[in-house]
């Protein structure tokens, strides 16, 4: 007897799962390890950038007032009374007429105002003539000009990046507070399974789902543990499961949740008295995505079909992986995007189609990465998106405008939006 | 006397860096370890994909023949042989009316050739009765359906994502040949600079441009050797320069590149014979971008202005590495954007400005990430993109279409667009 099951909208599955996230805390590492973290802690400017006024080019300070009168015919002469590298002080405050030789990025002597680059000058003997007048903040870069102390720059939640790295290290930052990273378990399950270094034997297929989540995994920076697949075995399941979930931070299973007769995870779920949020969603692939809670520890029961797995996994797991490590930009970017290809199959449920977008002369256009049907693997090894067709009797037809969602992608986004 | 330098356009610099780089070969690496590298022979299926007629969905397979007269009125009925759990085979073919009891993804038993879904019959004593016809083929997922044996599945020189990984686990690459990854050496050359712990001091800054690089790297899964700060001793420069280049593959350099009095990396090239390409390129920031070759070493003399140290890496270094690595997109994705701001300014170069993009109901926006100079850091942290605005005497206005570079995002482009 087939148990039916009610599916639920994906926009509700995915807030039954993040219902039941949490941060998992924070944590210090050093800047060098920090690249692809979440900030746990704001960046704030703990002093002014610049710090000083300084000079933006290698040239000559000078008092502006000096400069009022210069002009083609009458150039105005300056007397070098000392050099200014970078790093270093002028000792001196500059007097009338007087100019300070000054490099890039160091600090404006005391009354100096402006700095004249040396292609705008000509030497002599003691210092250069100076053909035109400088305003007051010509070519400094001023104290504070880029952020001031105290400011807010980066709020905690965000994924550390190169530019966020300049940042830290602009303030002092040689170690950071970051969010905590789970650590995943994964378990295949099917009888037809093969490992990848097997031979094929007729009837079955090698496991190209724990492999996949795990470089699904390896693109977010999360370690994994694989679990290898599991036995016909219920009690021998029923032990995998309960080990995986004492070392890890979630599990992911693939197989195994459809309604077949060898589709365990139901009753493994009952076993170890795990609830089930959900297990039948509106979506194609992956209408059979089964996600539990035992305590506060999620089980991501992925499709075995290739293609439902990884979009399981992106739908699901994603968001909440984020939400453990504090980010607070949980989902796939999207775009929109124009259909560059007919899809005129009709769905009660929304597809999530693996696709590949493209820049052209007539803008972003989505076409489908190949054969689509939710056991495939190629397409998902040929897609850079999913090309999101919500459920409808009709089919899709070449220019509509439709949503994608990117992949691999250092983006998020706050709110779920499809 | 400051030495005139020639501009090139920026197209012409990637040219001079391209023209000096060839792969670095091939090795081969574990498949867990493969995900981020590049692919150096094309996946070509070693079978057909799925290697066998399978059945889609958990019901019974039939000989679709037996259902051609069936109807709600007259059911017709098939009494179960047997079962075929997935990864199993059926031992006898299927006779009229017979059936077996079937799981998703296991081998069609001989003769059969449709999947009648669980849901779709009604239980008997000894098997089930159907109430619609069904078609050869109905419910089948077909040997080779979705790649065939001999197919060139991915090219060499791709990016490995974890779709790419399901591929080759499907095909039974435990191993993976993949493009041989560069060390990167980084120098970081300024009077000015302190290290990220130290305190501020007057005139100094700390070191943001060195630990950014670092990431930078990082983020396309390359290893650095940090050489630490140069002093302000040319004999000892040299010395550094000297070393990193022979214990890495190529070397990035910050700061010293312009026509300041201390800007030593212009006589560091000439006291090691290395050939300078380009010393000036038609772009803002980075516009003393440098780099130089010695033997088939690249030195990449960034800029020490943040912003531009940045940009230089991004154009320049990055699509070499990449093709170090022996992949075929070198280049940042880019996509066109309405300009969500003013940006009056003229230039006479192309500016690579900082910004943010995002989808709104009005298209992809693009704005400036803050403030910005070339010496600017907190724009760096912000910011998900360049925006490109060719040179011009006029500025930009809000409302403008413009080319923009993602950061960040596992695709590539082989053309250089702009």
């Amino acid at each position: 007897m087939v148990k039916l099951r009610e599916p639920i909208p994906v926009s509700e599955a995915i807030n039954r799962v993040l219902e039941h996230v949490m941060p998992l805390g924070e944590e210090k590492v050093a800047l060098e390890e920090a690249y692809g973290r979440i900030l746990s802690e704001p960046i704030i400017a703990t002093h002014h950038v610049p710090p000083f006024n300084r000079s933006a080019f290698d040239g000559y300070a000078i008092r502006a007032q000096d400069s009022t009168h210069a002009s083609p015919q009458h150039p105005v002469s300056f007397r070098v009374i000392g050099e200014i590298g970078a790093g270093h002080v002028g000792d001196k405050p500059i007097g009338e007429n007087e100019a300070y030789r000054i490099m890039t990025g160091a600090l404006l002597p005391d009354s100096a105002d402006a700095i004249v680059m040396f292609e705008n000058t000509v030497e002599t003997s003691d210092g250069f003539r100076l053909m035109e007048p400088l305003k007051s903040g010509d070519n400094v870069s001023f104290k504070g000009e880029d952020a001031k102390e105290g400011e807010v720059l980066i709020e905690a939640g965000t994924k550390i990046h190169p530019g966020t790295i300049a940042l830290l290290a602009t303030f002092g930052y040689a170690e950071v507070k970051v969010g905590k990273k789970p650590v995943a378990g994964i378990v295949a399950t099917g009888t037809e399974l093969l490992n990848v270094s097997d031979p094929l034997e007729p009837g079955k297929i090698r496991n190209s789902n724990g492999p996949m989540i795990q470089a699904q995994l390896d693109r977010m920076g999360i370690e994994s543990k694989s679990y290898g697949m599991m036995e016909d075995d219920l009690d021998a399941c029923v032990r995998i499961v309960e080990r995986a979930l004492e070392e890890t931070d979630f599990l992911i299973t693939t197989g195994g949740v459809s309604v077949g007769d060898y589709d365990y995870l139901p009753a493994i779920y009952e076993r170890i008295g795990a609830t089930v949020l959900f297990d039948k969603v509106m979506m194609r692939p992956g209408s059979v995505t089964t996600v539990a809670l035992l305590g506060d520890k999620l089980l991501f029961g992925l499709s075995g079909n290739p293609s439902a797995c990884f979009t399981g996994f992106e739908l699901y797991a994603r968001p909440a992986i984020q939400r453990m490590m504090g980010s607070t930009e949980l989902f796939l970017p999207h775009m929109q995007a124009t259909l560059g290809e007919d899809f005129t199959k009709a769905n009660p449920f929304t597809r999530f189609i693996r696709g590949v977008w493209e820049m052209t002369d007539e803008g972003i256009i989505a076409r489908l990465a190949g054969f689509n049907k939710s056991n495939a693997v190629s397409s998902i090894a040929r897609g850079n998106c999913f090309i999101v067709l919500p459920s409808g009797s009709e089919g899709y037809t070449k220019g509509c405008q439709v949503d994608i969602l990117l992949l691999g992608s250092e983006q998020g986004e706050s709110v779920w939006r499809l």
